[in-house]
């Protein structure tokens, strides 16, 4: 029997994620009927190997057994379980037993002989000699001769070549072969940037293009970001166009909101005039690589009202009862320069084909990675074909799920291919409240398919937090973010300048937001947190335990401003512990109690407690240390722990 | 989509377990992309009813939805899952939304009509006339009534008649069909009495039969039990018969063990002849019965070395090296009177059926309760396949596993069909242990198909706790037994007449055990315990909180021999709370935390505590209470608790 094995989401009817060289352990109960020896294997093979590839399983406790393999490439594998009973370790077994009691061994001597006999005939070659030799030795052995007989059935050698050269017709396999998708390693650790090309300028007059934004590639990239992530690049509708801070009466020179594509120049597949060409988009491209920074674009399936396809393709829109194109609505608000696909057309192949050849025109463009704009407001169904089809082509290609909605529909994307998910990251600013979000994402199941990408900001989200916090609410903030997840992303220059001025109290809009005008930014505001940024993005590039989700875990602290945790790398080697003072008005002091054997630490041990952030150095000893931020100075520690010995 | 659905048992591979009238509450995750209203029903059937019925889910939490239904007949039901996204009520929900703002609604109730228009399509008779009725009616509200709109939209018979006439091709049906097992409500409350009926004589020279044994179904039924237990009644084998005490000299007068099946008299399906004949059985059976009391018989797959199959069917035993048969062995045990059947014999057709007619012989003499002798050592689809051909045919078969091997062996067991099974309970004496232990198999998943039967002793098992706690052991575990689980059984006249001797020092096999031998009992003994052993059945019989294995819940007590428990009715209205001092020494007393919830009582409520075990009343008030048991006098409370109102 081989039953509750893990990882397995859902029944086997989603894979599981990882990243090469990632460890997957597996793990099931595994038992027969009887007293018999039982034996089992992990078995896996990448998507198109012909062979197995085995790991010996080890029992854990209770029937629980236990095996792990790396997966070495980005792709598909499949992996599974199997066991079976092993009559010669039982025959050994039982022969040591009646050894130990004195009793005569004739028989049984000439039970292992006949085993090892049928062994030597399923084998070739050098083994089948081996083996004739070992059972011709065995039949030498007499009755009386307990400490030959014994010395025979512990040889390791022996006992593997039987396992290998077993009857493997009573072997059981799972009955499922489970799926893995291998991603980039890039799916498991990025740091991303998002920036708006038409605000890469030094005056609201003249827009920002995508020449002009290659020129703050360095920006970017000297602050450690890896992904310089685009809002939509294509033409704009003018239909229904809103003006600045969503207004219903823009002026002529209202640039409009870029998720309104489609206009006269061109839909999905085309840039907007104002921004450039697709050289441009080259040429910006291969500059952010020079850098180490690789471009993601935003896909938002909705058409403004100019779109091609809506004349193209009238019935790939919904009708309202009037015969008019159906638009956007979250009752009782409207949304009149949106209108959003019909999955249900009955031209639907056409549809899905069109948004397949989408992505593909952009991967042909050098584009890899996909923001994608609301995905639960389309079909399950339809993300699962797209990611997939995209996929086998294109392994490397990454989207990013930008779905804020209940959490199980965020799990389903997810599960469904998406390679990054956004999170409620913004909306957890007290202890309790990221406490249970983290350990909840960072554990089984969740984390063996739901990576992460956290966000302090988005264009969409100014939370209360950093619009009354200042300064520390954003340091506080981007340590949190940057590392509780292994991927995160900032929307700047609003965050780095610290923008927070609501549209209106209440709201989490930005006042003058991006969304639907230009921005300039003085980027060389001294006040400006890019040295911070660089400082924290430089400790992710040099601790593997902050590019992992894994290894996470809440310390205790007496205070309820104080949060406290610890990253730990799979082989323990690189041990962090933050400590973010979540109050950005006051100082705030208390006791950490360490759980020592996170650290591989003794109880009482002293260590050294390295502050990555200021390069302050610290002597902690034992489970209780006293900590004190000052929010004014600075509100987080990112202390390195290791031990004096 | 429809996710992680409970019960549900590895995936649906096996049913969950009730008997009739038991509640079945089914809940599952249930979600649609989008933003629409989504609504869930439960369907069930019994096995070979054509239609499903239909119980409407409701929303708890977190996309999490819940219904339930109670099965009515023994047999198999089935159950599953739909879902849909209610169009119309996502109508009704947004026009509400657009009425509140003021909206024009002149469109939205044209769609409006068109839906109700469409369903009385899909109607037929009285419901079609009433929905075009509908729908004229709400072509006639303006759009600037709105008023009209949304009381017409809120109209719980529209939206019910809305729901059933759905459009049906978009629903989900979740993709399994889960099964449940209805057993007779034996299954899930009986009291079972084990008895050897060679030892119902006043002479151990001349051994009880049936026709005696019969003689004692009034002191069985009078002290409470069920079900009548009786061990092997076979022919018992000469070839390598033990005597008294597992000796292997026997003398010619000594019995053999009953275990030890199958003589020149005949095997599985004949009797013993120094027991009686098959009229006899059915005597004692008939009279048991006019008594409330059901017999169970004895199932031991297992041969003496003189059962007729030796010799008629050689093939079903496996041989040694020599070609003698293989006799039972545990190395470095051996066991030379008994020959275990080989199930992997190449004639196993042959085998299984001839097992299968042992079964069906003995229900065609009115048995239908089995308890099954060491199952975990014959091959798990062996009894999947036995027990669903019994039960195919005779649905009120119980089959009572005594399996004491790893834990997810016996829940496998459980699995494949047992009704029942035997449990660790003989080894769990501590509070941690009593309380870890039915906290596990009292919760789902386990109490969703495992039934567990609860023995203090057995002729195998004499505890340690037994040996050396005398009269008050017993009691305490008497006690435990009766409340902690639906079914307990003793194994008696040992067990009222505290036989407490074993073989030897360490060992827990009876000293003069009847396994080997004739034993007299004075039933009559004024220090007998069959009187507090009535009184704790007929508390039983009162309480239908101790007639079901779940609502238990362990209140925290000061004194760690101190063990405090409730069973609580599904209904609440019965509510027991049991406590006993596990020290069979020394008084203890301390204090009770009662988790008052449990109860339905108030902070600081007072509440009268009524020991059904002596009739004392007793006042508590709020959470925390005295308690105190003097071994000498009585171990354990079973209170009944009643509020004061």
């Amino acid at each position: 029997m081989i039953e509750s094995v893990l990882p397995e989401i859902d029944d086997g009817r989603f894979p599981i994620a990882r990243t090469p060289g990632e460890l997957v352990t597996v793990s099931a109960d595994i038992f027969a009927d009887g007293h018999d020896v039982v034996d089992a294997a992990l078995q896996y093979r990448r998507d198109g190997d012909a062979d197995w590839q085995y790991e010996p399983m080890q029992l854990v406790t209770n029937d629980r057994w236990e095996a792990a393999f790396r997966p070495r490439n980005v792709g598909i594998y499949f992996y599974s379980l199997r066991g079976w009973v092993d009559r010669f370790k039982t025959w050994a077994r039982d022969l040591r037993k009646k050894a130990d009691a004195g009793q005569d061994l004739t028989l049984d001597l000439k039970t292992g002989s006949q085993f090892v006999a049928a062994a030597a005939k399923r084998a070739s070659g050098a083994d089948t000699q081996i083996l004739n030799a070992l059972s011709a030795r065995l039949r030498k052995i007499t009755g009386n001769d307990a400490a030959a007989a014994v010395a025979f059935s512990e040889d390791e050698d022996l006992l593997a070549l039987m396992s290998r050269y077993r009857e493997r017709t009573g072997d059981t396999v799972y009955q499922r072969e489970l799926v893995m998708r291998v991603d980039p390693a890039r799916a498991r650790y990025s740091t991303w940037y998002e920036m708006f090309p038409r605000s890469c300028t030094t005056s609201a007059e003249s827009p920002g293009t995508l020449r002009e934004c290659a020129e703050y590639v360095e920006y970017v990239a000297d602050m450690g970001f890896d992904v310089l992530y685009l809002p939509p690049i294509h033409p704009i509708g003018v239909t229904e166009r809103k003006g600045k801070n969503n207004s219903t009466t823009p002026t002529a020179a209202d640039p409009g909101s870029p998720w309104a594509i489609g206009s006269k120049d061109g839909g999905h597949k085309a840039i907007n005039p104002e921004l450039g060409t697709l050289a441009d988009l080259r040429a910006l491209r291969e500059k952010a690589e020079l850098h180490g920074v690789e471009l993601a674009l935003d896909i938002a399936f909705q058409c403004s009202p100019d779109h091609p396809y809506v004349k193209e393709h009238r019935e790939w829109f919904r009708s309202r009862a009037d015969g008019s194109v159906q638009y956007a609505e979250n009752p009782p608000k409207k949304y009149q320069d949106i209108y959003p696909l019909d999955f249900e057309t009955s031209n639907y192949a056409a549809l899905a084909e069109e948004l397949r050849s989408v992505i593909f025109f952009w991967v042909s463009q050098g584009i890899k990675i996909f923001r994608v704009d609301n995905p639960h407001t389309k079909p399950f169904p339809f993300w699962e074909w797209l990611i997939g089809e995209t996929q086998r082509k294109y392994p490397d290609a990454i989207f990013l799920a930008e779905a804020f909605t209940r959490p199980k529909v965020m799990y389903r994307l997810a599960k469904l291919g998406f390679t990054q998910s956004y999170t409620y990251f913004a909306w957890k600013n007290t202890k309790a409240d990221l406490t249970e979000y983290f350990t909840e994402i960072s554990e089984p199941p969740v984390s063996e398919f739901f990576r992460p990408n956290l966000w302090p900001n988005t264009p969409d989200i100014l939370n209360e937090y950093l619009q009354k916090g200042g300064r520390p609410a954003f340091i506080a903030r981007l340590v949190l973010a940057a590392t509780l997840g292994a991927n995160y992303g900032i929307y700047g220059p609003a965050f780095e300048l610290m923008e927070n001025v609501p549209l209106r109290e209440g709201s989490e809009e930005y006042l003058d937001s991006e969304k639907y005008q230009v921005r300039v930014w003085n980027r060389n505001d001294p006040k400006s947190l890019k040295g911070l940024i660089r400082r924290v993005n430089s400790i992710r590039r040099d601790h593997v335990a902050l590019q992992h989700n894994n290894g996470l875990k809440f310390h205790t602290t007496d205070n309820p401003m104080l949060i406290a945790y610890s990253k730990i790398s799979e082989d323990r080697g690189d041990k962090i512990l933050v400590i973010v003072n979540l109050d950005p008005v006051n100082r705030q002091m208390g006791w950490v109690d360490v759980v020592l054997k996170e650290f591989r630490l003794a109880a009482g041990e002293s260590y050294e407690m390295n502050d990555l952030l200021t390069d302050k150095k610290y002597i902690w000893q034992g489970t209780r240390n006293y900590v004190e931020l000052n929010p004014a100075v600075l509100p987080a520690h990112i202390f390195r722990v290791e031990p004096l010995r």
